[in-house]
Formats: C-alpha cells, sequence, structure tokens
C-alpha cells in the first residue's frame, strides 16, 4: 500500500511498516459522530489522514484531539490574532525541532498550501533556528522553540519579547498552547511510528496551473 | 493570599506573583457544564486547582483538556490496566523531568494519596532516573522518560523491552499517551507560570488517624 | 523501618533497599569525636541523619566532610553575608538540578524551618531555573546553577552580574563554594544511593502550634 | 529571483536575503578548469548548484572540495562498495541531524532520484534515529550518526557493528568520511546562509510519464 | 611571572590575569599548619601549587580540603587497592570532562610522573571516553565519568559492570568519591579562574637522565 | 613502538594499538606527488605525521584534504589577515571541543611554535569557553566554538559581533571554514582513533637555547 511499486533498488524500505504500531480502525467503524467529522476533512484533503485512524481505537482520546485541535487551529475568532499560516508554521517548527516525521510531512503540507510558499516549511522543519523569516514571525518561532524545547525556562523576560515583537496576550497563548498541542501529537506520533500519507508529500509544492 | 502571612525573613517571595501569567477566570464565570465539573472536582478536593482557572479563559480548551485527562486518567475499563497509582506515577516522573512545578506538587499529592506512599512522589518527581522501583515501575516509567524526553528514538526494541516487563498493548499505550499528555500540560503550566494551590503541598504526607 | 506497614498497593516499593549501596556504621562505632558531633546533631534533629551514617565507614572522609561542610554552611562570621536560608536555597536549587533526592529531601526540609516558607524548597528544587525569587535570591541561583551545571564558561562578566544584584566578593564566594561542595556531595548520595530519613519528608511544612 | 512573485500572505519570507552572506561569484568569473566542472554539472540538473557560486570567491577551496566530494561520492571502484543511494543516505541523515537546510534540500533530491523513492529523503532528514530502514542501512546511518554527532565516543565496538551488519572495512570508511565531508560542509553552508535552488524541493518527488 | 619574556607575537594573552579571580594569601600568612603542610609539598614540588595560594583566605575551607584530599589521595591502606597512577587517572579523566584547565595541567604533570607514561595524561583529559586503555582502567573511567556527568542515573547494573571487571567495593568507592572531590575542586577552579604554575606545564615529559 | 620501553607499572597501556584502525600506508608507497609533499613536511618536522600515513590508502582522499588544508593553513595573501598563529588557535580549541587527541595534540604542538606560548595550547584545548584571550582573539574563538558546535544558529549578529571585534569579512570566512575543515578531520580522526606521533608531545614546550 505504502506505494510498493515504487521501491527503489539502492535503498530498500522495510517492508510491512503499516501506519501504526498499534491497531488501526476503519473509517467505517469509527463512532458517528467522529466518522463524519472525519469524512468532512476527508472529502477536502482527497484522502483519511492516517493521524485518525491510528488514534481511532481510542474514541473519547481521538474526540478530545480533535475538539483540542480545532479550538486551537482552526479558532472562532474575531479582532487581530494569529493567521492560519502563523499556526502552521508553529505545528512544522516545533515539529521539525521534536523530529516528528508524521507532523512535519503532514502540516508542512498545509503550511505550502496556507502560506502559498512551497519553500517555507522545508526550511523551518529543517532548521527552525536559523531559517530567515520576519520579525514577527522569528519572535513567534522563538517563543515557540523555547516552550518545545526548554519550557522550564520561560520567563517574564521571553513573554516580554514576543510582546515588543507585536504579539498580543492572546496570540502569545496561541503560541504556547498550539506548540503544547504538539508536544503532545509529536509524542503519540513517534509512540506509534506514524506513517505519513504518501499524497501530504507533494501537496502544495507545484504552482496551481 | 498565597500564605503572605507566613513570609519567613531568610529568602523573600516575589510579592504579587499570582496563579498565572494570563488572565484567571472566577469559577463562577465558567460556562456551567465546565463549572460544574470543576465544582465535583472541588467538593471532593476541599479547594479548586489553580490550573481550572487558569485555562478557563479559553472554555473550548478547557474542556477538551478536561475530556482527554479523564479518558487517560479515569478510564472506564475492565480487564487488566495501569492502576490508579501508577497513571500518577507517570504523571509525576516525567513532571519530575520537565521541572515543572505546578504539576509535581499537585499530582505529587495525587500520587501520595493513590499509593498510600508518602515518598515515592519526591522521590520520583527528584531523579525519575534513578529511583528504587519494583521492575514493573521502572519499566513503565523508563518508557514514559523516554517518550518525555526523546520520543524521536522509540523504536520497536523499547516497546518490546516494555512487553517484556508485562505491559500489555493497551497499557504501553496508556504510558505513552499519559506522557503525552503531560508533556502537553507541563508546557501549559510553564508558558503561565501556574502556581500550586497551597493545600497540594501537605496533602497525603501525614498517616490518617 | 521505611514505613514498611504502610506500603501502597498501586505501586510497590522495592524491598530492601536500605539507607546506602555501600556498608552502613552505627553511631556507636564511630570514632569518638565524629560520634560526639553526630549526637549534636542527631539531639537538634530527633534522629540521626543517614548521610552521616553512610559516610562513616571512612572516618578521615566524614570528617574532611563535616569539617567543609560547617565551614561553608555555619560560618563564624561578622559583617553581612549570605543568610542561613540564602545558604540553603543554594543547596536545594543545585541539588534539584542534579536530581539528588537525599539533598533535596534533607535540605528541603531545613530550607523550610530557615525560610520559614513551607513551598519555597519544592519550588526551588523542582524547577530552580523558573521558581519566582527576588532579584537578589534570582542572582544567587543563576549563579550556583550555572557554577553546578557549566562552570568552565563562568566569566568575569557572570561575577560582575552578581556583584550588580549585590552580591560582595565574600557571598560570590560562598555561592560557587557550598555549590561546589554540593556537586561532590550530590554524587557521593547517587554512588552509594543514599536514602532520606523518613522524618525529612514531613519537617517544616506544617504551621507551629 | 527566490520566486518572490509566489510570496504567501500569511508568512512573509525576509526580503533580499540571498544565495550567500559572503560574496558570490558568476559561473562565468570562474578559473576555467573550475568553470567546465561546474559547467558539467549544471547541465545534466539544468541549473547551478549554489554550493559552487557560493565557494566560487576562494578557487582553491572550491578545487579542494570539489576533489574531496568527487573522490568520496563518485569514487571509481569495483567490488562491492556503498551505492550511490547508500551514499546519499548518509549525507541526507546526518545533514538533517546537522539542521543543514541546503544539504537536506539538495542532496534530498538526489536521494530520491538515486533511490526512486519519493519519500525516503523527507523521513531520514527529520527523523534520522527512527525512520524505518533495512538493517543495511539502519547501520549505515546508525555510525553515520554516531560520526556526525559523537564521533570522540567511536570504539571498536562499533566498528564491529557495523561488520557484523555486513559492511566492509572499506565501506565503513566511507560511511565515515562521507559524514565528515558533510560535517565540514554542512559548517560552511549554515556560515553562507546558503540557500538551496528552488529547483531542489520538486526534483524527484514525482513519478516519470 | 607568568613568562611574560616570552610572549608571542601571534596571539597575545590576556595582560594581568594572575592566580585567581579572588584575593590570594601569601604562603607566610598561612595559618602554622597549613603552611608546614603545603611547605612540604613545596619543598617536593619545588613551588608552591597555586590551588593552595587561592583557597587560604578561607583556612578552615582550605584545611578540610587538604584532609579530604589526602584521604583520597594518599590513603594509608593495607591490601588491594587503586594505585597512585589509578587515582590520578580518575582526576585528569574527569577534569577533562569537565574542561578544568588547572586540575588537568597539574594533576596531568603528577599523572605523567607516577605512571611514568609520557602520553597518558593529554589522552585522557582530551578524549577520556576514547582513550585507549586496559580494561580496568577503562572500568575506573567509565564509571568516574558517569559519576562526573550523569550521577543522577548511577545504577546496581553500573557498580556490577565495575565489579565484573575486578573492581572490590572499596575501591569502587574510591572511584566515586574521587570523582566526586574533583567535580568541587574543579567548580572551585573555574569559579576563581585558578592558574596553573607554569612548571606543571613541562612536568614528567621528559624521560630522566 | 609506541615508547614500550617506558611504559609506567601503575595504568597500563593497551598493547598493540597501532597508528590508525584502517590500514596504514607506507611513505615509500604513496603515488609520487604526494610523497614528495610529505617529504618536504617530514624534512622541517623531523618525523612523518601520522594523520598522512592513515589518510594515504585512498591517496585522491589525501590529496584533497591537503589541498584543503593548505588553502587554509598556509594561504598565500596580501593585507590583513589571521596570522598563522589564530588559524592553529582556532584548529586547537575546536579539536578540545571535539575532544580530537590526535588534532590537539599535533596542532598544539603548532600552536606552541607559532605562538611562541608555551602554555596556550593547553588552556584553549582543556576550556576553550574560559580560556582568558584578548578580545580579538576571544572574538575569533567563539565564533569558531559556535560554528564547530551549534552551526545551525549562527545568526546575522553573530557574524556582526565578529565584525566588531574587528575581523573582515575574509577572515570571518576563515574562522568558519578551518573550523569546518577540522570538523571534518576531528571526525576522521576519530573514525581511525588516529595516534598522535610521540614527538608532538613535547614539542615547543621548552625555551630553545
Amino acid at each position: 500500500m505504502r506505494a510498493g511499486g515504487r521501491r527503489g533498488c539502492g535503498v530498500a524500505r522495510v517492508a510491512g511498516m503499516g501506519v501504526s504500531r498499534f491497531d488501526v480502525v476503519k473509517l467505517e467503524d469509527l463512532p458517528d459522530d467522529l466518522r463524519e467529522r472525519v469524512e468532512v476533512i476527508a472529502a477536502k484533503s482527497g484522502f483519511v489522514p492516517n493521524v485518525f485512524l491510528a488514534l481511532a481505537h481510542r474514541p473519547a482520546e481521538l474526540r478530545a484531539f480533535m475538539d483540542y485541535h480545532d479550538a486551537l487551529m482552526y479558532p472562532a475568532k474575531e479582532g487581530p490574532t494569529l493567521s492560519a499560516a502563523e499556526r502552521e508554521l508553529i505545528v512544522v517548527a516545533t515539529s521539525g525541532a521534536n523530529h516528528c516525521t508524521y507532523c512535519v510531512v503532514a502540516h508542512g503540507a498545509i503550511l505550502r498550501v496556507r502560506s502559498k510558499d512551497p519553500e517555507l516549511a522545508d526550511k523551518v522543519a529543517t532548521n527552525p533556528w536559523g531559517a530567515a523569516l520576519e520579525p514577527r514571525q522569528r519572535a513567534i518561532v522563538d517563543l515557540a522553540l523555547q516552550v518545545a524545547g526548554d519550557s522550564a525556562t520561560v520567563s517574564d523576560e521571553d513573554l516580554e519579547a514576543a510582546r515588543e515583537a507585536g504579539l498580543t496576550e492572546d496570540e502569545i497563548w496561541d503560541v504556547g498552547a498550539i506548540t503544547a498541542l504538539f508536544a503532545m501529537s509529536n509524542r503519540i506520533a513517534h509512540l506509534t511510528a506514524l506513517a505519513p500519507n504518501p499524497e501530504f508529500y507533494l501537496m502544495g509544492r507545484q504552482p496551481r496551473s
């Protein structure tokens, strides 16, 4: 299923590695509310992202995960707030720092789509500390990297630096909370050896014609 | 409020540090479903744990957090599974490794109550790598520490080692998922400089008479 | 003796773990000068701290350890100097950073007594980098953490920062030397798997009535 | 020049970042021997890889770099040896561990072409420790990661493990020497903030029709 | 005094750097018992090692330091025990890992003299993890490095490995305690920027004629 | 051969460790151009440095290595540039940080000769972060250490700091490129367990008479 026909002769992939190290549930076996939410996503993407199938053997956890994710990534807000691309930027930068393949590949795709920049995701995932960014984005990524990698040292001065770069209290919370959510989700992806869907790798890389 | 009258003369605490760096919502201002859930907890504990007040300015996030937490910490299960004390052991060990004061103090209290051991929490929080534990507990804590601190390297061999110590697939998932949840919640506590309620410090330290 | 009767059902402790991995000497078998010094301490504390029993099979080392400890922790000084609570603050902060259970538990108790603050020790031991402290205490802890964890980089600028926070040359020496002494003693505690006396866990947590 | 017309609205890139922080030499200004070598590469790739333009202000260094690179990456050998894909696998894995965007993007493209696997490069660059690989490839990557990140500890036992996975002395040398060469070249790319050519990002991702 | 007349033109040393960042006491101003002990050492070495002058403004600390040092480095023992060269090997290996110039240079000199090997000290100080050593010495250095750098993880299995390499309980204690003593003394040397006496650099490098 | 007659009784060296873990080629078996280049060096030094014998089984790699090395360490330049001693200072500082015994011992010898300072190499190799240096040298070493150990974070601000210390663009390139070259060569030395020639240890330590 994982593109077996295209296997190269130089470096072989491990046969039989699937979506997850744990039991995977089919879409049709999900509780109705979850199945319907995932079907909406699948209709937009053209496929069912593997993360839902891997979490589905624990419906209560999957439901809480989707609720948390949507509250932070698709907030219903008025007034100034982080853009959708900035939210994905946080995910890709911290997932890169955490070496999480699923999240880098899947959210890298979304970041390409949201930012309309075909290069940004690879740059930020590979070297989040050094990628060239505008000052506002650099402030977002710097705070996110600290929360991801060394949160015990987050100080009043660190938050003040974010404010000086123009972030509101609400945006600072979002940076920290999105980073925290993916600290969780990167770890679950590593526990399960979660495989990115093949479709994510190419998404957003080509100009639409 | 933070025990101001007991301030020592040798080392002064910072005046005015409150529950969180961000806005704190009062219990009565929570949406009804959340207020009722927190009131149940407060009735059992005798006080409202600060984490709920600090997350409450984002009700959707608080709701998802409580759902996720309850699914993992108070699961409705049959058959063999992690005990309540083992679940708290994971929280205290990884929160200690992550240097999260709120979670160490609050869940340290719960671990003392659940395990009926007044020393275990301090030992595991201070040195989760070296604390003397039974083999099953050591296997739980070892896997949790790897997921907490270096999840990118979690391998089939690591899960196999957990199985050899007697953990089921379901229990392994729980170890990883609880660790992941508190990877998130430790980071939110650090972002907010979340203060533990004074009551937690003493809870479970004394034999009940 | 280690609260065997209170063993919890959820998480079992390892049977047979004693005071130290190495031979432990009884108080009455110590050379007279050492026995008398330890008896004075035991009279004050109400028990013999395990560290003395664990070091006692090497009387010359125990004597040098006690001499060094007393010179730094109970100095006979005039003029401005670190308070007793500040000295314990250094011990607890660096022992927390070094994950030393014996020193965190034993000196955490002494810090609670000296500072009359029942929370400070747990906060500083768990997260010495982020605990909220007054500027003078923060400067003390910052220098101590650098000497504990990365002393090769201590520079003239670092000492100058301590001076600007109001520390005298004499106080800076004390911060460094106390940290260095407990760099030694944390390592001996880890070598021996030194068990804290049960009495330390509760000491200083309750208001005296 | 860097795809300015495709700039996204959500996350802006820093205007004016060029190929390198240092002077960049045009192809026609290179010494003849170097110009001719680069023209051969450009003819194959369809563009001049930026690394050559960035190193060219120091022709003697560029010449030595190309000589070293070709000796290790395109060796004229008989008998069993590392495949071309395996050589690129080493580069991508260690450049990922070193967070080098230029080398991950450029050699990721070559690895996709050589291995005919459109996913391998992203997996190995993001998480070289955990990517699922055949045992021979895992042994190659494990040794490479040790040489890249912690070479002082390389022991006889480490080389013996590589031999047990089937690597010859010659192949072990290649693993170590290629890793060492890119330890150098990753650092030069970081010094210069070397920008990958836009063409590399998409190369090898699509099935040839 | 620090070889001012031989100053090179290529790399200048900082003018005015002395023995210590703190007050240095002259030999004649030491309390009698300390002065006499240091005079014995100076008579053997041909000079007064700077460490004594730097610690001397705190006589009680210097006395405890010398007592501790002599108990561990010059023990009065019968039966099998660590050789004098092995004791210095521990000091040089861990001081190298701790990047302590004074202890590497001064104890490197003593190790050359004790081991009659002019190369061993430089090898072990530069790369204590990889230096080629006999199995007994490797076991000693491995345990010492763990106690120096990561003592919280020292386990029963680690001590068992030392026993299997032939170390007695007494020798294991010595390895740990010497390492711990120099964890302290390396930190004091870094706090004071303690300068090695020029004589140490050449000592033991040349065959005696 | 490695000073066997002087073997000490306290700490034994491993018998049979030679120049390299891999095949070593004799000088007379080198291709003519390489043999002649090495003979020039041997004539100056009085011996053939082991690095050439260890790399010689791969003549193309040895040739590229020598070309790269000479371009950076013996550049034909006019105008202000790094002195020969400053170039060796970079090598010794970063090889010390990388724990590379061959490069510390061999280039430490050259640094002693070039700087006419018998102490500088040992100080910088043992503690490159803390060694007392003039501001220009400190700026050189600071940049070199960042490129050696954490190059992904090298920023415009870091290069600006080097400029403010007086370094030209050309000198900054040299600092980075020399560090990068020895990042490679330290790793090859570790792969091969390359033994320093005995002559290096004493070179430049004694005043010429």
